[in-house]
């Protein structure tokens, strides 16, 4: 079985669709919980399964240092190292060299860096990441890119796209065949429209099993990534998923579905779950907030995650702010159910020409502010 | 219902029964996870009810000063608080004020103290810790005492064993009745056989629905707490059950049953769970430890926890030397599995008459160590 993507429906600029793997499908539009190093944070893997999710994201960047690619593929692959068996989609680990890494020296042929762990010296090219990934099993691989930082100037975004759109190259001619793996290229060009067109035309141009939109999320802000999403991607193949990297916070992810995006990663309802911090149908929702002190009610009533089904407010403020394990455990799936039921929303308000008015009552919702304190 | 102790079978001093209660039904010999501050750390409840617990500990000294006795009691109780419907028994706080309270003040009326969490002051007297337990709706309440650490003078022994004595009367006045609900009293008197009979005799003179041999696993090792477990549960009523506070390994454990004792509890599974510290049939098993790195067989092929089915000890490695939550999770899990597994096979062993053939292939299997490394 090949890597397919099948479109079941528009409305507007939005779509809804199946990605077919051979560990099984996609329904898009899709939000791939972040598995690190190998684990979703604070979930066993069956209950990340039991919230929707049908893709994780693991980081090369991680694995490639803790604990090492060609361990995790002596031991069978990510897949059987973290009893995952569906899809996997891995990044190339340049956004994060950049962001975690120490002393990092970026050159034509790749970056040089040390790890943040034990300041152990490694080169990250496209070859070796397209081999990284490999070892890792990745259902889905990425290029190899670079990912500035926002706001930049026009020169050197211009020069690092053109070097990302070398480096997407390499990765084609690195990845080579490999049966029912996916290779994604990756857009950058920043805020600046010419840049994009003129990197959508580079990757077309290579091919690839999907496009990603990259180099949004980085400090530009909501305003100017939606603006970006207003053109960018049109810009690639209709045919084929088109993914926006490290997004985002939930009106985030309604924004850029409905202009046109199929895939979604984004570490925020992991994250946030193990400091306090809730998603919900009315806003985010801060646990360790002392109103929530001697609240009996859930977190939310229409729920079903077992915070909401099982636990008062009061029993999660407790366990947050006693820095009790259970309530990273019980929030981080609160919020990866929250995620999942809300791509759910979409995919269904897309498959049945709704999505203005879903998108209306969301933000109508989300306006409204948490349930009055007692 | 009324609390009900059920003898079904014994094998030497060792017995195997059923304690019944409003709120389920407890297999014993039992081992209790202790659920310290609402939570058994880094478990949902329903799954340590999957291990096979029938009874969960709360500790009364942490859920007085976080969330407070009078916030659970508003919230509906402990049970509806943490989610867990079975019994629950809460210890008096005396031995937690005395081991983590700041600025303790011990007199005939209680132990004054500064907490631990934030220097607020507190009183805990016998009178005030039956009112505790009752806001918190234990099913099996601890009468308040005090617990000196061994080695200790016998003057001092004699006279804190006299004081918790007294304390024991007055918890037993403020108790009062409540229905479904027992009360424990609890033997001291150190190493010293007469001031256990002692003790044993005021206690049953007072009458409880149990007794707990106290006073033991405080620094004294296990030869010594075995010296007094060969004489001390004969001095409490047959027809109760008898708890051993705090213990223990699962050497002790198996001692302690073989000794007469019907009900355990301990923080050792769950805490050398999160720092990486697996209890198996074949001894302890450090999974920090780098020979674990590249081992792709499961903790213990014959154990059925998700830990053991569904990941390698290299992955377990990883996570827990990584600090991740996983990692916790998934050797609390194993730890609890592996104690509860050990008491089903203490009961049947009983009920069969077969515990000394039992004890003696407990004793080879953990002298023989951990499997080979690869």
């Amino acid at each position: 079985m090949t890597f397919r993507f099948t479109l079941h429906a528009t409305d507007g600029a939005a779509r809804s669709g199946l990605i077919e793997t051979p560990r099984g499908t996609i329904r898009t539009p899709a939000f791939m919980p972040v598995g690190t190093a190998g684990t979703v944070k604070a979930m066993l893997p069956e209950s990340v399964r039991e919230t929707g999710a049908d893709i994780l994201l693991g980081n090369t960047y991680h694995l490639m240092l803790r604990p090492g690619a060609e361990r995790v593929a002596r031991l069978g692959g990510l897949h059987q190292f973290m009893n995952w068996d569906g899809p996997i989609l891995t990044d190339s680990g340049g956004f994060q060299v950049m962001s975690l890494a120490a002393l990092r020296h970026l050159s034509e042929e790749g970056v040089r860096f040390s790890s943040h762990i034990d300041g152990s010296k490694h080169l990250l090219t496209p070859e070796s990441s397209m081999e990284i990934q490999r070892l890792l099993g990745s259902d889905i691989v990425m290029a190899f890119d670079e990912c500035p930082a926002l706001p930049a100037e026009r020169g050197a975004l211009e020069a690092s796209m053109r070097l990302s759109m070398r480096w997407a190259a390499r990765s084609r001619v690195a990845f080579g065949e490999r049966a029912g793996n996916a290779l994604f290229g990756i857009q950058q060009g920043g805020l600046e429209r010419d840049l994009r067109e003129e990197s959508a035309q580079a990757l077309r141009e290579i091919g690839f099993d999907g496009y990603a939109v990259g180099g949004l999320a980085v400090g530009e802000g909501q305003a100017a990534m939606f603006g970006v999403l207003d053109y960018a991607p049109a810009m690639l193949p209709a045919d084929k998923p088109r993914y926006l990297m490290g997004v985002g916070k939930p009106a985030d992810i309604v924004g850029a579905v409905a202009r046109g995006i199929d895939m979604m990663d984004c570490v925020l309802p992991t994250r946030s779950g193990r400091t306090g911090q809730a998603f919900t149908r009315r806003g985010p929702v801060n646990l360790r907030n002392a109103r929530h002190r001697d609240d009996p009610r859930p977190l939310d009533e229409a729920c079903a995650c077992p915070a909401c089904k099982g636990y008062s407010r009061a029993y999660l403020h407790h366990t947050i702010r006693s820095g009790e394990i259970i309530g990273a455990m019980l929030l981080t799936w609160h919020n990866l159910q929250y995620y999942q039921d809300l791509m759910a929303g979409l995919r269904a308000a897309i498959a049945e020409g709704r999505l203005a008015a879903f998108k209306a009552e969301f933000d109508t919702a989300q306006a409204q502010g948490d349930i009055e304190p007692l």
